[in-house]
């Protein structure tokens, strides 16, 4: 491959750093909260980056999108009422909005510049699920929203940035936090969060901590890993409830998503499952 | 992280690369047949590179090596004679050596340079498995050795670099070669190869065409993948035989790696393979 | 340094390159002869690139384009019409039209869009100069243009792209094209070409080439050497005529600047053309 | 270009980075003073590099070399006695012993292992020059050396890595040190100092600061600048005096050069000085 031309250079782990080639650099500057960039590449088409690290790209957004979403909304009987937190491309808004149960979808991101930057250049990722009148979106602090009281929900998606220290979800992937988001669930809710990096050399980052974490604040939790692309690495998701997350076996599960979501499905299916949803995997 | 330093930049695919930090370059040379380099890197420990790519590292060589050779030795019912074409790192050799029921192992590895820098720099992959008097080791084609004729084998292990035309292996993945290494496989037995790329942006490579090819061979064929870190990507294998590849459940395969390895595993287990082996993840 | 973030990769000799931190991609594209891109930087301001080379960038474009221009144009006692072919930026415009005594300036550039977008983005580089009465700009062959007959000039200075293979220029670096240009040159008339990198590892690429092609074609022949920081190595100028270049004493030289230049010069001055216009340093 | 394979990344200035191919690491590792690489490129041959920064290569090494020492050498009239600092790889002290007139060369350089890598590694830096009768060599700090008094020197030549706050040199291009050094010249004796890199983008990180702080404890002081390809970029020297530095004119100086030094120079010559030693040229 040539060297020459326009790339985007992105930190794996530690001494580990991908490069992808630039078609163009549609956005480029910073909101209030964060340096934001939309790239668009062959590989991966059109991506949202936040303070360097990608956050999903066209190509390969519906595995993770889909990863989040759709077991935890399933190990749910009936979700009418769902939290977003972060998800500024619509991604997650998407796939929630694609069960029929659904009645409304309560999404906060903090940083409106993001998610308007995101309805401008990322159609492919929203394809119009702001519009949708099931949803509330507002910007300000998912926690201050989440503690104020007021309806119970009955499935949270946390789709936040990872929790560096400097950056703004750090407090957002905490004890307390979780405490503040399990007293807004309806009896029976589910919450899942994306939780990092989960391949073998980087999984330590925050995929465990938060396992562990969430293990401690819920009766049950389940861990999930999935291959993004876009990341260059097996990606984690945390799902926690006081419920127990029984797992549907294959047919079960396959006839489940045809009843209860509104599309097909391109990455989600019985065959993933087991291989992908299983605590005992998680080192300690 | 610091751009200064020595670096190995590795292709993942069409415009798509990965900078590795480089703590030593152990050797750099050529063979008769390829280019060959011996890497060592904070991240994966020692690597051995062909022509360039990344062949397997110290640090994750386990899940490779466990993934190509354990599913399929534990199809066969009782494996005594094994082939092995390439695994010159003798990684692949040791995992088949450790199976209990194991009488005779045979290596054809072209490259008797790479095998002799393998043994010298790599004593964490071969971990002695050299020296074990089961073993034959050759460096002649495999195809003509296979085709020469002699004793059946019950598993066939191609662990060759990928089929680049320009490459050594190019040959050894043809229909052709299939149904020369086929008859010499003894009554039920079963052919493993390692199949490429399995990732979203990179399966249809060589990945999908070995698992169609190997279908068009043998009566079943199955695809199993997993994330190998250092190759920045799934993987694939694809496991064929005249015999069905019945699964066994989850408690059946634990008992049947205890019973039947004489050393503990680090990456397969009963919870890998209903997520792994699956052929009707293979698109078409 | 950090390596994440989006970079321009720029080939410097075989086995180097440089990497170039990019604030913006300003316009990505190809016109119907090469492909084009506007480029932003914190080192080196807005940049033109064609076909993956840098033309010359906001920050340090002074340099190249006086050493491109003003020793040639102070060889000549008078020049009153001068011929341009290439300089799409308008730099090279510029720096003419600083010359008290031009009365017309003739600038022949090929790529028509490459000019509108320099006109539309590179404002310091070109500074107006396309609006210049004394300017005529066309968009054909600068070959057939000049072999078409008609006035003749005082001054040609040549602005192309290197004289790669597959490039647009290849044929205006031969000796048949230097001919028909000298045929076009009043008496006592100068030419000057940009003649590529001319550094120690890099100058035999075109340089010394150039420089002895044109030793041919005219009774005299001077090399200029600079360094512009954004071609990151040495950069060649070579000058003919059949009148002799005789190099002016330091004040004399300052004083001719001052005299014949309407504006004050950045980079060229009387301290540099000893050392800069050496015929004698070109390597044979 | 192609991308994969080894590379040596070192940064230029914010934001610039050079990517070198690897031809070899042949050595990597720290003494007790700074991290040490002995590099092979096929553009540069071996390289020495401490603390991630480029120092010399085979390729280009006299261009750095002889422009550091030979205008000073040849400012003095007869330098007898030579104190080097730093200088590692033995090329300053080969040039410095090429002068005919030179009886003693003082060299000292706090890194013992350094210099015994550069013997065993770079036998076509020194070239032997370890060896020369003449030379004391010495391991421990050079300004303690210079303070504690004994035999002036004609000349003192400073190679030192550049000032960095955290490196082992920033002591050494004081104002402080400075007139320790001169306290230790005889009458008419010449300092030089190497000073950094002095292209447009990069001269103020120490070239300016280094002239003017020389310009202050010497009546008289000369910059020189001279384009390294291995650099990347143009490379300041400074010269200090209390004598006056009077260029000869060219004839005169290449007859000093064949009569004082005993072999052919490479780079420097009667045409370089009046361009590269200017010192109206520093920026203020």
């Amino acid at each position: 491959m040539e060297l020459t031309g326009n790339w985007f250079a992105e930190s794996v782990s530690p001494d580990l750093a991908v490069l992808l080639r630039l078609r163009a650099v549609l956005f480029s500057g910073a909101t209030a909260y964060q340096k934001v960039e939309v790239l668009d590449s062959e590989v991966f088409g059109r991506s949202l980056v936040l303070d360097g690290k990608t956050q999903s790209t066209e190509v390969d957004e519906f595995i993770y999108h889909e990863s989040l979403v759709h077991p935890a909304m399933l190990f749910h009987p009936d979700p009418k009422s769902v939290f977003i937190g972060g998800g500024g491309e619509g991604g997650t808004l998407r796939e929630v909005l694609a069960h029929r149960s659904v009645e409304s979808a309560t999404m906060i991101d903090l940083d409106r510049e993001v998610v308007e930057l995101c309805r401008a250049h990322l159609p492919n990722h929203h394809r119009g699920s702001f519009d949708d009148p099931r949803v509330t979106l507002r910007h300000e602090d998912a926690r201050a929203f989440l503690q104020s009281g007021g309806d119970g929900f009955d499935v949270i998606v946390l789709d936040l940035v990872d929790p560096l220290e400097e950056g703004t979800a750090y407090l957002l992937y905490t004890d307390e936090f979780y405490r503040i988001a399990k007293a807004r669930l309806n009896p029976g809710g589910v919450l899942v969060t994306q939780s990092g990096p989960a391949g073998l050399p980087n999984h330590r980052e925050c995929f465990t901590t938060i396992f562990h974490t969430l293990s401690e604040v819920f009766t049950h939790a389940a861990a999930a890993q999935v291959h993004v692309p876009a990341f260059q690495t097996l990606w984690g998701f945390t799902i926690a409830s006081d419920a127990p997350l029984q797992h549907q076996p294959e047919p079960g599960l396959d006839a489940a998503i045809a009843g209860r979501i509104s599309k097909p499905l391109r990455h989600y299916d019985g065959g993933n499952p087991p291989g992908n949803v299983r605590p005992a995997k998680v080192p300690a």
